[in-house]
């Protein structure tokens, strides 16, 4: 062996364990949200903020350095290794360790905070938390970004490439169609019928393993149990989904584990070759999220995938007062200003994230005080949704996001759903007898080629290129948009 | 601040983490038990070697051998505070790194082989791997043995200051008095009625559930949810249990829940100054157990607590064939020759024991070959108890112990009996009435007795010499084995 290849296979070793605790962390944090006795939580800030030293003085070693230095990559694959390893190491450098292990305190018990002010309804339980939180944040942002942007550098964790200016132009060309279908839609005479009744949390927690299964979620590597906030965890051969059911509104119960089945299948789906090392992760949140959306929406949502889930709650829940297929589809997709934005329709969804992307950089610019947050959010929400927020769950404290520290983490979900647009369109003319595999409840034949296409790859293309390799195209908001029009179109005869 | 008084403090801040890091590490051995998916069972095996990795770096840290020679203790927490890091650092570095992290890696896996092994009766299924944990663990016990013995060496891990020739000893003087008491029981007249009939799962967990709130389980800072195997998991504000079901035998499901919950309990009643610190654990195996056994014998099993819970019983599952309180405590104490350890009574308990105290030892010192413990165990099952082992479920394969590389772990569960013994005899002395309290279901004078005299102190005092603090006297079996002949002759009429 060569001292070039020794290096590498060296700085392989040794990132292998990083990985592999880095998923323990993440383990821990799957416990805190579903598992955890509440009185545990002090002890469990201390034990995040020990696995966080632990990490951070792994990632900042300065024999990654030294072997950076010497390691050649033999091929493509070692090369976008090399390229992970180096682009996190130069990043998690410039955090000092004693910010690292605060923020993980903090945000750890933050949480739990978050979670109470939520169900208590109460702002101010949360705001002192919440200000601690936005101060180390902004700490870390200035430390990361050097001479840069802070926000940007935050962004760029989640999304590598991204700024906050090719973000405000996409979401500039995105908002006058969006507001535009959107109005339209909520003039039209036709309007479907809202889903009202009661459906069991059994019937559907069943339902919703069902789902999971029909969309090739594989339970040996995987489990299903529920949280506050659904969410996705875990990487390789352990990536668990929640879910949350409200007995009135079984669709957020439904379309929250489809979303979450379809992070995890990227997880799951990535090649077995790159387990616990840098490749064997989903590449950025983007693109995790135009996983989890394509299958929630372009599939789940489909005339056809909602045919046969018609009858799959027809059987369960006997007759709901939704009794034909196309009357079930038009339900399903119906578009409503609404105070919440997982549960939001897709025409509204996007509107959701560029209110928090635009909150959360004055946030970080520090021209917004934290002590503003609820009056801006409220000002924003009647002014984008023609609706005045009832109730803080409603408003501010409805996302766990910023409880964990995640800034510059919201547009993420908006470059989910652009590219989930392209992969869409890139998918019907690959597969043009889709819609009768999605009527029988098959989604084998998309969900094989989105792995075939994007999750294999895990990390080893940047996101636009896996997207752009993909789909034939390079990626813009022009797909998803059409997509919506013609969808929304037909369903209100607009 | 003194140069001896910053060792002091900078050597406690290095173990707050480590101590912290221990109970991720306990926390993700229960995630294993309970939750993880079985297609994870190899990464987990990775996450826990490189766990297991960290927490060797750090107990072997050079820095703690530096401190330990400039600190000094100001008072008598201090300096057990002290001794326990000096003896754990001790042993620590006589264990190598690569010895350390393959153990974690291999007994990991272990588990996952034993579980299958066992659902499907098959030793020949976990042989390798049990002779691969067992090549590793006679390599730790001669590394931490030094010139001593290498079994002594692994007891003292669960039993600071025990040895296999006082054990031996012990065993010697209790299994005559045993012996001539199980004889005559079997053959006595008088046989309590077994328990029959079917007792629903979801009734069972919601009494299980019922008891651990009965013995003061703290479910703020608990949980109970259900293992192959029950145990309990975890230190400070996160002691956690697991219990299993069998319909047609609810004791054990109940008898599982009130031992772990003793174990649970004095995690949870150690003082609170002592968090994440080596007194906030535990201060051996034997005194665990002595309180897990007291909870589920002397108290759980009393003709007066069987008396509330036969009426819970009533409640719950209506008129199962016992209706006479009197022969409910009969039927709780039913002594017969049976498979399973965890299952027997008290009369057969210790001689389990003994029979796995002689296999490990052999095993251990090479004089017994992983090939040959299935007929060496049935051999010696037969001669002990009458009776000949049916399936390997029943036999070597029952306990997880081996596989986890619990060597020497065992007589810690007959000195955890003796324990009890002498709390028990001390208790009574102290709480004349005690029997009004358990008569009621409450065991609150009793656990409250016991977090007073033995939890709060966690580490502070040695093992032998917290129970002789609590009780006024030098422990000894006889107190049990007095305990024993006066229960079982007025139940038997001897």
């Amino acid at each position: 062996m060569t001292a070039n290849n020794t290096a590498y296979a060296d700085l392989m070793a040794f990132q292998r364990q990083t990985e592999a605790l880095a998923q323990v962390a993440g383990r821990l944090g799957w416990d805190q949200e579903t598992m955890m006795p509440r009185g545990a939580a002090e002890q469990r800030g201390e034990e995040m903020a020990a696995m966080e030293g632990i990490l951070h003085a792994r990632r900042t070693d300065p024999r990654i350095g030294e072997w950076l230095a010497l390691a050649k990559a033999a091929d493509e694959v070692a090369a976008a290794q090399l390229r992970h390893i180096r682009r996190a190491y130069d990043r998690t450098r410039r955090i000092p360790a004693d910010l690292a292990q605060e923020l993980a305190r903090v945000t750890s018990l933050a949480q739990g905070i978050w979670a109470e002010a939520r169900a208590n309804d109460r702002v101010a339980d949360f705001l002192p938390t919440l200000t601690e939180v936005i101060r180390l944040k902004r700490h870390e942002a200035v430390a990361l970004a050097e001479d840069g942007d802070p926000y940007d550098a935050l962004l760029d964790d989640y999304e590598p490439g991204a700024t906050q200016d090719s973000i405000a132009e996409m979401f500039d060309r995105m908002r006058p169609r969006l507001v535009k279908l959107r109005e339209a839609i909520l003039a039209s005479s036709v309007q479907p019928a809202k889903l009202s009744g009661h459906f069991g949390t059994e019937g559907q927690l069943r339902l919703a393993r069902r789902l999971a299964t029909a969309f090739g979620y594989d339970w040996n590597r995987g489990r299903l149990d529920l949280a506050v906030h659904p969410f996705s965890s875990g990487s390789g051969n352990d990536a668990r989904i929640t879910t949350r059911v409200m007995e009135t509104d079984p669709f957020n119960c439904f379309y929250s584990t489809i979303h979450e089945v379809g992070h995890a299948c990227y997880e799951l789906g990535i090649d077995g070759d790159y387990l616990l090392t840098p490749l064997g992760n989903g590449v950025s949140m983007g693109v995790h999220e135009s996983q989890s959306r394509i299958y929630e929406n372009q599939i789940g949502r489909s005339r056809a995938f909602t045919g046969w889930m018609h009858g799959e709650m027809v059987d369960r829940f006997g007759d709901f007062g939704v009794t034909d297929a196309d009357a079930f589809y038009a339900t399903v997709n119906r578009v409503q200003p609404g105070y919440i934005r997982t549960e939001a329709d897709e025409v509204h969804y996007n509107l959701h994230v560029m209110m928090r992307f635009d909150l959360e950089r004055a946030l970080i610019r520090g021209d917004l005080a934290v002590r503003d947050l609820e009056a801006a959010w409220n000002d924003r929400f009647r002014a984008d949704f023609g609706v005045a927020v009832d109730r803080p769950a409603h408003g501010m404290l409805q996302d766990v996001h910023w409880s964990c520290g995640l800034f510059g983490y919201f547009p993420t979900y908006s470059l989910g759903n652009v590219y989930a647009g392209c992969l869409h369109k890139a998918l019907r003319a690959d597969v043009p007898d889709l819609d009768d595999h999605l009527g029988r409840g098959e989604t084998q034949v998309a969900t094989e080629w989105l792995r075939d296409r994007v999750q294999r790859h895990g990390g080893l293309y940047e996101p636009r290129e896996v997207i752009r390799r993909a789909c034939g195209f390079v990626p813009d908001e022009g797909p998803l948009l059409d997509y919506l029009e013609g969808k929304f179109t037909e369903i209100y005869r607009l």
